[in-house]
């Protein structure tokens, strides 16, 4: 059994010093977190997650879920983890005071749900999917249906789903063919579902789905396309359950990892309908599936920290027990001795760093955003929010994609172990695998970052990061011992911002290079946080309680990430100018 | 189900103008060969690959072999799929006439052997395994054992095993305990070994194992190992079977992938000790060992190929069906048309040439040793020798991990439906995870290549490959529009040379940067085949009867290979000179 423990120290680095969250708390007037609170949240959240959730990561991938008379039953103690984490407040923590949420900052929440995905990606995915259901319900249904769905959905009670995939409709919404016909001052929804993550369990007594549907008069391709409230009971006026509403979890997918998460196929409407309640106005669905897919978007990049994390952790522990070749004095020698286990493990460990320093400096950009919203002015706002869109793909695409490498690094650090099952290295790699797929794949969030988020602003936020990543780098005081990473950094951002006025020179080029400026993005944000990382260390040294062989550990980890991550700035860049001729020379008949 | 079509118009190519096979084969005095013999092989061979064992392999995959009361039973239609094979005589094709064999080239038998790969690889590895032992006791056993085991072994009638692992010994050959105690004029064999692939089954009347273990007055370390023939059935001098052996599978091992293949506990002298035979000196066992595991590595990066091939093909049939987004007109367009789908192609389909030209190159190296042993110096086949064994760990270890990239690109082409296991996208990337690390982790080929092939000899061999790669591309007509990818090259060239020197001058480093080197080798060769594959089809281009499209599709996927791969090579090479310092910093308690 792989134990699972918060990396705290690193934790608590990223958010006192590299996010500043004791600030943040100040500006969002609840100075009382910073005198203990945050510490005690993040203590108990860790103990939940290590003593409860963690164990029943292997038991849920070797259990998984089955279809059963009443519908989908979860892996064996699920229920009983499930009803603890709802008694102990946890999905409610970032929620609306108003609908009985604790309205606790989202970069607390974020290092809270990294707990989460770390000890149980598949059980996480289904607080997650409710919590980005809860943003799309509280920015854009009425308030009578958030007073009839929102509270119990905060609380975790019910849990809440997406259902936007169809078996011809994947990353293409414009083609989504589920109908919802007017009746009787609401509608009834008719249509089939794929790939519903969580469609049913026991673990509630109602599930809540966000659903997808045109109505009658909807103009074709995504602008007619609507959002509805779907829930497994209907809910009558006084809040109690009322009749089984007509849908239900018709399969379920064998899937590669994640096994303890219900993958569905969802049928609405089979009899006479499944009644459903519309979310905003008519045929503005896309923008609602947004507000949800933004969240969980973040959150699935948070989940790539995650495994990566729990795959960190899993080889490490191998790598400090098993004893491969002697000394001379006929000792012999754990492979974490073995220089290129070592490299293996500082990989996972820097990567990992990186990818966490990244995913709270996106989540810190929520709460600086409802600050500026209630302080600032209307332009600051709207330059924050810009930022925090723009970190979305990369957070997602980047973070994603490097949790392949540093999970498969988990497996080879086991060597022959890692491919046994029972070892458990390989459910992570497994586990990681649908990452850059679900919630828009890797290929999606290049076209996001290079469309909606550069071409349409003509590069304006993103190049407002690069002047902060240019502008800290140029200021950052680390000493003379990273002057070769300092630099090289410095010339990685030159190589971004040389290929960003590439892209705008070469718009017509922008669906065959999104990944690949993605990728050089994300790993030079990696490098500019790790920098900032060491020079936080740096400073601290000698005249703070911060454990000082962690504040070196922190300072070898980022030149470590700048002599094995950051040259990859460039590579990607120096693909990316050659364009698409080459990729889209071929006839098909060619392949 | 997915299907599988030898890639022949490739393979030729690469077997008519990368390796100049028809001149291999009248050098060796097999000019017969050329005249319809080697075509009429390899489409027999694709025929069985095709219709025979590639229908196994998602059966094989689901089935998995069992333990069952007389050992190991092997999935449904794998015993019958075995006769055939060796009715049609394919094991023999490059055994020793003198047992039998057939005697043809290891190019061609290497061709041959990337279709079985392909069709099925945890069949395939049954028949790779045996390979390699048929070389071992070629090369090393006495004459009578020989004449006892090695007809068989080369016809297929009996299959071997290579049992080197044992609970304690991975890597690390030295921590070998088994024991062979002198009897009766040989030997009594006690010990346990894990991992052993295809260690029994039913398919044949007969397992050959070949086993490491340590002899009464042996010394400690790699210097006390020596090799026996170990048959799960005694033979008698007539060669009819005789008595069971002490020897059997005791467990299976649920692993990641290549579930078909069972990966055995065996153990050795249960009862009395299972009767074994020396094979070469006492004490020589490492050197035999080699022999073996030498041709089983190149299989290996064979498997790495043949894998990246088979999950290419399956991508390419989806990307081809599948209908994502809709075009003016109303018609739907396949997810073959989107640029990032098709980049996500071409980078498998120009990887997977570049892997397939390296092994085949490879291959021909052998065969080329074979003219020089009867017809060359002494000098000649040493220089020969040397860049057959340098190349071992660029094949294992480059293209193992290349096809780890490859074939997740596979599972992602296919979106959602790759992580659903029906679609078997996902098989070729779980069976694919087992080759960085069977027959010698990644970390190991990198020790092998920058220590027994480069410091040994002081660069000497390397730098021999590296002034042929240097003047190869230095007069290569590729004409103008390759001028840039030509330039890109040598560069890479310069580099890759510039960083053996450093080596040269850095030796204290070498185990902290083996694999960086590696990568960054195996990128520029595969660089430096593809341009060659460009020159020659051009040269072919108007005044031959080869397909002008297939010329024209090899020059596109050979600049996208410049494009998208050979940046890698300097990467690699400015992490590998950031050496090993902050790779060791970390105390173990900093983890």
């Amino acid at each position: 059994m792989s134990e699972y423990h918060f990396p705290r120290q690193d934790a608590q680095f990223v958010l006192d010093h590299i996010v500043e969250f004791p600030l943040i708390c100040d500006r969002l007037g609840q100075e009382e977190l910073n005198s203990g609170l945050n510490d005690a949240i993040l203590e108990e959240a860790a103990r939940l997650g290590s003593e409860v959730l963690a164990p029943l990561n292997k038991i849920g991938d070797q259990a998984g879920a089955q279809m059963v008379e009443c519908g989908v039953q979860e892996a064996a103690g699920f229920k009983a983890a499930y009803q603890q984490f709802v008694e102990n407040g946890w999905p409610s923590l970032a929620g609306d005071p108003a609908y009985g949420g604790q309205g606790l900052p989202k970069t607390l929440s974020t290092a809270v749900m990294e707990i989460w995905q770390s000890s149980n990606m598949a059980f996480s995915l289904c607080p997650l999917l409710t919590q980005g259901a809860v943003e799309a319900v509280s920015e854009h249904a009425s308030d009578a249906l958030k007073k009839t769905y929102l509270e119990k959905m905060i609380s975790g009670e019910w849990t809440a789903t997406m259902n936007l995939t169809e078996p011809d409709a994947g990353s293409d919404l414009a083609a989504i063919k589920a109908k919802a016909v007017p009746e009787a001052g609401n509608y009834k929804i008719f249509g089939q579902k794929i790939f519903i993550t969580w469609g049913d369990h026991q673990m509630t007594d109602n599930v809540v789905h966000l659903v997808l549907a045109r109505l009658p008069d909807a103009p074709a391709g995504v602008r007619g396309i609507s959002l509805f409230i779907v829930p497994k009971f209907l809910v009558n006026a006084d809040g109690s359950l009322g009749a089984r509403n007509d849908v239900k979890a018709v399969s379920l997918e064998h899937k590669l990892g994640i096994h303890a998460s219900p993958t569905c196929v969802m049928s609405f409407g089979d009899s006479d309908g499944a009644v459903g309640y519309l979310v905003g106005e008519p045929h503005t669905g896309l923008a609602c599936m947004f507000t949800m897919m933004n969240d969980a978007r973040q959150g699935v990049g948070l989940q790539g920290l995650a495994v990566s994390e729990r795959a960190y952790q899993h080889a490490l522990a191998y790598a400090k027990e098993r004893l491969q070749g002697t000394l001379r004095d006929g000792s012999r020698l754990a492979i974490i001795n073995h220089p290129d286990v070592r490299r293996m493990l500082m990989l996972m460990k820097s990567g990992t760093q990186a990818m966490r320093a990244l995913t709270y400096v996106a989540a810190s950009q929520a709460d600086n955003l409802e600050v500026l919203k209630t302080t600032g002015s209307v332009s600051d706002a709207a330059i924050c929010q810009a930022r925090l869109d723009l970190y979305t793909p990369i957070v997602k695409g980047w973070i994603t994609e490097f949790a392949q490498e540093l999970t498969s690094l988990g497996v080879q650090i086991h060597g022959g172990m890692g491919f046994i099952e029972e070892t458990g290295a390989a459910q992570h790699f497994r586990d990681a695998r649908i990452l850059p797929i679900y919630e828009g794949t890797t290929g999606i969030q290049g076209l996001d970052l290079v469309g909606r988020k550069t071409l349409a602003d003509n590069g304006q936020s993103l190049f407002a990061l690069l002047d902060e990543i240019s502008c800290e780098l140029a200021s950052l005081e680390v000493g003379e011992i990273f002057t070769q990473e300092l630099s090289n950094a410095i010339e990685a951002e030159q190589s971004v911002r040389d290929g960003v006025d590439w892209l705008l020179s070469h718009k017509e080029e922008a669906p065959a290079i999104g990944v690949n400026l993605m990728m050089s993005l994300g790993y030079l944000c990696g490098a500019w946080l790790m920098l900032r990382s060491a020079g936080k260390a740096q400073a601290l040294s000698g005249n703070t309680d911060t454990d000082p062989l962690f504040l070196e550990s922190k300072q070898v980890s980022a030149r470590f990430y700048c002599e094995h991550f950051l040259p990859r700035v460039k590579m990607h860049l120096q693909t990316m100018k050659a364009g698409s001729a080459s990729m889209m020379a071929l006839e098909i008949e060619q392949f």
